[in-house]
């Protein structure tokens, strides 16, 4: 099957690459230049503009969006007037679903289709393939699926569910037809939600027990420092690269972020190169906002979103009404760092 | 009634005066000997040492401890030598409530009595008087009620709750029996668990209305870069100062602390004089450890303790481990401050 | 000066009869004629219809809508169509502060002003006076200055704050021009966000408080149930009723809230009444996603809100997800209730 | 190698399989003759009684506990007399860190020496193997090292961390000597609380997933709900079942827990047979405990703690404390459920 890709970057080059493998064929386009030559070199065929790209696939058309959430539509703005009824786009990047119901409604006006596809996997997807959470019309969906399995990572080594019933799903492959428009990237941005909250309890973990030495070190005595009860009971200096690499084998949070951290920690403990200032993408925001209008709680994953917020800086206002409050009602001043 | 005072600091050097404007006798004693003369000009009868002080009180004696927590311990030893039988010994200070327990014990075994009491009011104690949390056989509570009375707020302008019945307790004078040992303690614990959780909501809050700008100023635009989607809802420059203003006047949440922040802004909108770094001292913390021995859910209390730990850069592992783990899946590198 | 009210409910009539006493007019209108002759034997000036309610008031107009939020846009849609240019009209509901600034742009269209008013003060409104915030066009807030002068609780019995300059702002009235349209319900909308947190901050104090009797119960002795490993630091009966007034009286928690909280226990300290099941109208829920919006971190504040989504049920399904996990992997059984 | 083990219940006696299938000898011991005599038919040795164990065991004896946490100090008050100097007791159970520092100081001082074996791996354990976190002394473990290298996973199929240098640790193969004394449970302590953070993220994640149907249902319009602002952005009926088994493959988040929660949900997508009382053994508590000695914010996995509470109506009171104070600001009702 023929596929149009438009954006080469890290994500879409790379599945390029792995559709490229199984034998698809791929008119590929992006801003740079290179990044085209790049894959031509790849068996790839080469747009030299949008107009050309278009030209090149053979109708319907059936062409990828890999841009970031923020140019969607306006790459949408420049793609739509030179596409025929019947055409198919999809969205492979990050949008919120939102905008993925808003953009199927425009282009249904157009007899254009939309497919909106989360895509996780990283820059490991090249290699283990990508999970695909893909949101669209029935028909549509099905005319692409010889792309999703040459993307998704098929069974593979893992296991099968056990209860799963015969009639099996493409679940089992790795790619998800999960609703109407706009399901796919719903999907997306929860699995996003959750990993937040999965790696903000690694990480709060894995602090506690950086921290087990406590015990041994020197304590300011003064009233504004809470003095530790028990000094011996944190007497521990624990080999953090050591312990997540055991608990990758056999333990109940084995997982493929703890395999990550594990690596991590395998190549400096310290961490050292990082500053810890934590960016957000938009699905972590968007998560927390539907639990609101669903009435969800869903505590542990707005707590992860805000824990980067704060290491980014972003409560310092309130951390200084604090101190200011404790200073009004009881003349604390407050402790310079490391006094 | 003539009550002895170990520890004359910001806060035991006000309850004497306090008592003493209300005609009772004070026997007075800190390591500080330009401490205990201070007082004396303000006629309380200083002590040169520890057995002077003993010495001067009648028996049965009513010794208040207003020392740090960490030092009650040092002190009694230093002190019970020196008590005869039926003489009571007040804590008043910031202890541990399982301090009390162990204390109360160790006293009864040599016949003497022990009363812990939490003691709110901070340095505005003095001219307001101080609302009193008691622990401790009743009889000796009972007998030490002139002392009480004399340091509560009284009940003053504040109306009466609707609907207390015609048999009144002590608690509308300011000061309560709470239980046997450890009551008092227990009950201000918590106190100040809930005072952590008002003042968070409130810093939470006015950050929100001090951010209420963000749509005048200007983004990055990348992939690590959330975009704001309306900035037009966020055009806001809100006087903080005027809003904690007109809210301490006829609004749902009008409180002291509300009063204080007022005049912390009042001062300084910008609350410049600080750094943010906020100290907690044990009460917060033993609150939350009621709360899990008790399987009690406490998510906001807990959230307010931990928002203090994070203000002193306790999260800064954790928050690196975050980073590192978004460069392993994602490739994803950290954003430099104000990138 | 004359202002007309829509919407005698609660909330609408006593502001009415607030404005009465302080010696304005008032023409009124309420789809319950019954509502409006009750206003009427109090000396408001009754209205049949809605075109008889504009005739009645002298241009330009100044018409106050006191209607649930989900109805202001049909109130406003039968009302637009009878006003004249220069004609004011205050929303004083509980609106998204999101729907003002889009009626504003709606009503300067027909050069009409609108006026966003946040407003606390609940069923005790007319006794203490209602704390205003308003959004809206500087020149027209200030001509409705006599109708807020009256609404508000004016200075009182209440302490200036110290450090407030000379010149003073209403703030000290109980009303403040917060800035353009929004910018009163912005400032309202934190508000409860804030009351959300206050209140969770004391419920959960409370309850710890209520627990503390745990030690004397008895447990369950099995894998399902950690054991309580100090009983005897839990065997307080403490009375809440009591504790709740003696915090009222001098300590650093007292507040407005706190005053509820203790007439509601002294009435009954069971609270039995009551299910549990708490409410959230939508301020709550909007502060967060401002939060959000503006990267602001806001646990203590979400996490109030989403103890109002559990306390009705909400979280069963994730509850009965655990459940399954800690039986898939270690086989673990529920427990049933009180077992 | 012949190591003693006292409990056999399903931990315990799988445990005992594995080592037999390893070509170890196990003596085995367990209040509940049958139990014996169940592995007795597996070629363990089996003991009629603590002395009849003890004297089978060759000396210097090892000896594995594996009770539950609230029996171990009774059965090594049994246990202790029978020893000899240089004796080894392991405590494979999940004790209380604090727990094992005494008590491995109780037995040092008869000479004896004690390890403490965390261990993962529930009810797979027996095929899987069992993750191990060791604390002792380094001698005493290195001798038991043919035990754990037995019951560990060994490296098997997963892939080494890449960057981990040639001088590998037992770390690879599933058993870790973490430091001295009580570092075993605390490693595994933390270990746990991870894992009730990453729970508590998927099962809140999948409850935003299944309300993603909420703009479909009906809902009360009045005073007390908060009105859905766009109920077209939520008109997903998502396979939950599909969803989760998707997530296992190529997806950031597959994990062993996802693993077991398509199971749970391909067997059954309702859940029906749970009724979302989760129960929390210690483990979780104490690393709570643990942040807050050390200062370290854990919100994240306080929460997922909190959150159990709250399933079992631990908030029950609090929530009526809610309710009951907005009936007395603004006398508000409650609703009735499915109102």
């Amino acid at each position: 099957m023929q596929l149009g890709m438009i954006g080469l970057g890290r994500m879409g080059a790379n599945m390029v690459r792995r559709l490229l493998q199984a034998g698809h064929d791929a008119v590929v386009f992006d801003m740079s230049p290179s990044a085209v030559e790049a894959l031509v070199k790849e068996k790839a065929i080469g747009a030299k503009s949008l107009a050309d790209f278009v030209q090149k696939l053979p109708t319907p058309r059936a062409i990828w969006l890999m841009v970031p959430a923020a140019v969607v539509d306006r790459s949408l703005a420049d793609l739509l007037p030179l596409l025929d009824a019947g055409d198919i786009v999809i969205d492979g990047g990050n949008s919120y679903y939102v905008d993925d119901i808003r953009r199927a409604n425009e282009l249904a006006v157009k007899k254009l289709h939309y497919v909106d596809v989360g895509t996780s996997g990283g820059v490991w997807g090249l290699e283990r393939g990508y999970c695909m959470m893909i949101g669209g019309e029935p028909e549509i969906v099905r005319r692409l699926d010889p792309i999703f399995a040459a993307l998704a990572p098929g069974s593979g080594a893992i296991d099968r569910t056990p209860g799963r019933s015969a009639a099996r799903s493409t679940a089992e492959q790795g790619y998800l037809h999960c609703g109407p428009n706009g399901a796919g990237h719903f999907v997306k941005m929860v699995h996003n939600g959750i990993e937040y909250g999965i790696m903000a309890a690694y990480a709060e973990g894995l602090n506690i027990l950086k921290n087990a030495d406590i015990g041994k070190r020197t304590h300011a005595v003064d009233a504004e420092t809470t003095p530790l009860r028990d000094p011996e009971h944190y007497q521990y200096d624990l080999n953090l690269a050591d312990v997540t690499e055991v608990w990758r084998r056999g333990s109940v949070i084995s997982s493929w972020l703890l395999d990550l951290t594990a690596a991590a920690l395998a190549k400096d403990p310290q961490l050292a190169e990082f500053a810890g200032r934590v960016s957000d993408s938009g699905e972590g925001r968007w998560t927390i906002k539907a639990a609101i209008d669903e009435a969800v709680p869903a505590p542990v994953l707005t707590t992860a979103l805000y824990e980067r917020f704060s290491s980014r800086g972003e409560a310092e206002f309130q951390d200084k009404l604090l101190s200011a409050m404790r200073y009004q009602f009881g003349g604390h001043l407050e402790k310079a760092p490391g006094a």
